[in-house]
């Protein structure tokens, strides 16, 4: 609990990773919250300055176990932590009346059928399935601010979901299968070092990685696109690292119905998105991830390369999709995720 | 023509490039060929190994002028010169006997109306495009041999092609549409600085351009698909540029008619180039751009994302395709096609 | 002037260079300012989120001419034009009662022969040069606070004189060259395209330029080093280009007169420091580039390679400072000595 | 022993490194030798080409143990091991009438303590050091020659040796330390991933390491500089990793005793090097390390910045030197050397 009524205190739960680090960062600029307690158990009982000196705003704060950090009462945590490990904290934080967002996979799914299937491993504590929330704030905005608990999206589900939501809402989207072909920054592969992410092996070169349906995310995606409304989409997903730290740049290949010009098209985005602070619509050029490094937004374009499908009302439009995978890919939208269940303004702090 | 029955002379017109650049760079290992001239408008009069320090090797070469070059004799020349410069050029060489390559795009269409549709000009050349030879050592092998003039592939299509042809004459490309999603280093946008090239607009940073049917090499990767049996394919292709300076990635997502294995698609590219030096099908992982850097060779992999089509005897699979849009998709393939026209190993001066 | 008492409003000439857009970026986070108006020449008229989708927080700014900005009121300007540009129309805010901070060199020498002899033009306005201050906060706090116009410094002065200018003071400094090897990002050198800046260029590679005492920024170090005791000091200095956007490493061998330890010399840096906001000295590592990216923070560090100089008492100490060339070494320094200008907070807006 | 007369047959102890690696790159294209054998622990039974695709000329060999090539005849091997592990593999090909060039650190030191004050550990085979040639083939290349053991240099001492030894022996050298700040790419700290290789470590980011006299190649360069003639000379020696994967820059802070211009002094290493194939002196530019890299060169340019020293009579020049870390620097020198040790032009395979 905060001592003033406008300055609420927050715990992170496995702050050195880079998801972790990024809320760090952006939380010191928040000036409604105040960062109470980081957890690490590889680094407790050291400071945080002297793990990270690049945040030097934190001088006071030493990273704890999550042992200690059970003990402690905060009005909301942030959980950082590998699939299957924040089941347990979660409830322990509920139960205390803390909120809880989980940057990890599991409060993702609304079954846990659907996540055994897509982590291959029970669901730590299925009964929270049934409240929790998936924090896309842009779609569920008035359930994440009554949530207790929110599942933050994974990053490409995030780049994807809004590209396609909008058109799955209007029944547009055909049978044909949805083809999203994403580029990611090497910061989404985490930080403990490994063969795939030595400098030598990245740079100067690009591959594809869990191509098809083998990638975990693509379970995120079909849920979401089959609760609102496009029941039968399948997707054919591949990912891939590109030499660069931060940003996903998702293409789009989408199968619609009607043969609707890009003009309307465009304006089914715009019409859904015009009043978003963090999505954008754009018409005269196709978004980069570097216009989203280092922010919240995400920026949409679409193109129509007119070759129609199979039958002759049948036609594909390419959506591009740009956002920072720590951004809106994580921790920027937990941060918009924390502000909704707060009761703040939903930007503060994300300019 | 060579003083020795084994060596050839060589000519390069419009040697200031990336891909004349790189054609100096392997010449100069290659030991049955001279390089005796080369030209610039822009550095004509200049020595070589003044404007490339990085080629020492040639420290007898002066860069002189294409009216120059007209006057000397050589066995072969390489045009590396923008759309509509090599016409005339070309015309002019032949006729005196010499055998060129070029390794712009007015010698890659048969028919004028092709090239017009695409380059929006008319062909400077149009009664040479009866007997141009479309480089593509794998597939025309016997004319690339036999010919006196050879359109040098683009590098997308050189991408594309090896991955597809080998199912199109098979028969079992569907027709819903061929998606290609490409990712390009930046030497392939050329030489020329401008907003697009600058280090800072391209690092840290993805973005498509030209996505759809806009890309002009569209049009010669439709012309050999249908050549190659695949009469009504249609082509969805998005070009990407990635922070590197060298590499082409092509994920391809091609609809099969039929219901083959993985194991079964494998084959049909093994059995197409198992013998061939510089095309590799990987079994055990999927190739990377930095794996091509360099060198001649194309790494093709495949996979089954296990997604039907409308039709319950629809599938697509995905095949990823890696170059060096300078070696194979370029310079070394220009190379390899030379070493062809003059009869010699077709692997000299490329391993 | 600002509408409310605690809301100041700005102006910013010459606004889409890469500091013009770093100071959009960060002042759409700082609370207590307002953009009243952004100019270009070139892109006069035009919507500053067209130009910059990336900054869709300033959707109601229009780029206007410089004629028309000096028709407007505000409390402060920001100049971020080349050499020479910045004279007239710095003379024409301050007759206005506006402040001025320049990010380019014209208002950071005291004298207008300094600034002919390194950028061999006359000064636009040397009657102004008697009344600008340096923008170094760390070293001209009080006198910034009170100026009407600053001269923001350059990028490698900040690194630099951050490091030495506590030695300096001391007066420890030997009479044997300063060298300075410093490593620089490609945004430090402009957002207009040409050969240097080719990503092909750039990437992969390393190189000097402008070494010796040949780069103008030689001429403002030495300038604050005089003036701050160390009188005849004279630098050697090479900057680097490397391969990445944002970032300055300077590597400084400096020369001391005595032979004080490694804890003795950084107690001295500590004792300058330990109560500044965004200067940090680190004990147990090398401060990195990437440690000050996107912050105004220079982080410092010093080692001691135990060789005597000539004479036995002489020996040289290494200094590293890393910093954002964009941050602390352009346009978050700016926004520092804005902060000191109007008499707000001095961290506003750059945590 | 080779079957041919012209072609001598090559093993390679500890091939899955970088320099194992680039070795095998370049022999494929070296006309007169064949690789008979490579070893690896971790990879013994495995085919080359599965663990390398990207060198499918290799098709016919496995990994080794080092055990089972110790019974293999052939004319030269390659040991590309870590210090401490060279010495009785060394001696066992030696009595077998086998030539050895060391890519380690191991041979090339004269005298077994120099070995352990920078190694901190006992030499494995002192006695052999008595017969080691330091294989720097523009210094020592009679030696080379003759030699049946070669220690290959390392990547730094072999840009700093070439820069400053034509000034040793000339005597020219002052007594001031000479500082060397050296920015190399990240294949330098070799294959194993750890934190400081890990892609977002290094991406966008530049830090030094080892400063001052704590690289063990300081130990390598003072032992060449005072066997050439400046027996009191000391180094500081900064080495930096730059967000690249080859090259390496060294700027040289050479004192001077003598007041000579820089074109006597460009004369100097021209007198030297004018007849070299691999080291090239620049009088009009600086050099990149782009323009050696994947080359066996070795680029020079100096500056004179027109500072004097304590005394009048003395200055310092900065000499630039680039070079590809892994070719001149390591696999590409080593064939050089093979190629002087076979009695093949040094030139073959290099170009």
């Amino acid at each position: 609990m905060s001592q003033f009524p406008d300055n609420y205190s927050i715990g992170i739960i496995g702050a050195t990773g880079y998801t972790g680090e990024e809320l760090l960062r952006i939380l010191a600029r928040h000036e409604q919250v105040t960062v109470s307690f980081v957890t690490s158990e590889h680094e407790q009982g050291q400071a945080l300055a002297y793990v990270y000196p690049q945040l030097p705003h934190y001088h006071n704060l030493k990273f704890i176990s999550a042992t200690e950090a059970a003990e402690m009462m905060v009005d909301l945590v942030f959980l950082c932590l590998p699939a299957g490990e924040s089941g347990r904290i979660a409830e322990h934080f509920l139960n205390k009346g803390i909120k809880v967002i989980d940057l990890g996979p599991d409060f993702r799914f609304y079954n846990p059928q659907d996540y055994f299937q897509w982590y291959r491993q029970e669901h730590p504590c299925p009964q929270l399935l049934q409240e929790t929330v998936y924090g896309l704030p842009e779609w569920n905005r008035y359930e994440i601010n009554k949530a207790r608990i929110v599942g933050n999206p994974g990053c490409y589900p995030t780049s994807v979901l809004l590209s396609i939501l909008p058109f799955a809402v209007e029944g547009m989207i055909a049978n044909a299968p949805i083809i999203i072909d994403s580029k990611s920054g090497v910061s989404g592969s985490g930080k403990t070092p490994g063969k795939t992410t030595h400098y030598v092996q990245i740079n100067e070169s690009v591959q594809a990685y869990k191509p098809g349906r083998s990638h975990r995310h693509v379970g995120e995606m079909e849920q979401e696109l089959h609760k609102w409304s496009a029941k039968n989409s399948k997707i054919i997903f591949s990912p891939h690292l590109v030499p660069m730290t931060r940003g996903i740049l998702s293409s789009i290949y989408l199968p619609l119905k009607s043969n609707a010009s890009k003009k309307e098209l465009t304006q089914i985005l715009e019409k859904r998105y015009g009043e978003e602070p963090f999505v954008h619509v754009l018409e005269n050029e196709i978004p980069s991830t570097g216009m989203a490094a280092h922010t919240n937004h995400c920026f949409l374009s679409l193109e129509m390369p007119d070759v129609q499908g199979k039958n002759d009302d049948e036609q594909y439009v390419i959506i591009f999709s740009a956002i920072d995978n720590l951004g809106k890919g994580a921790s920027w939208q937990a941060v918009q995720n924390m502000n909704l269940m707060l009761g703040l303004a939903e930007v503060t702090g994300l300019l």
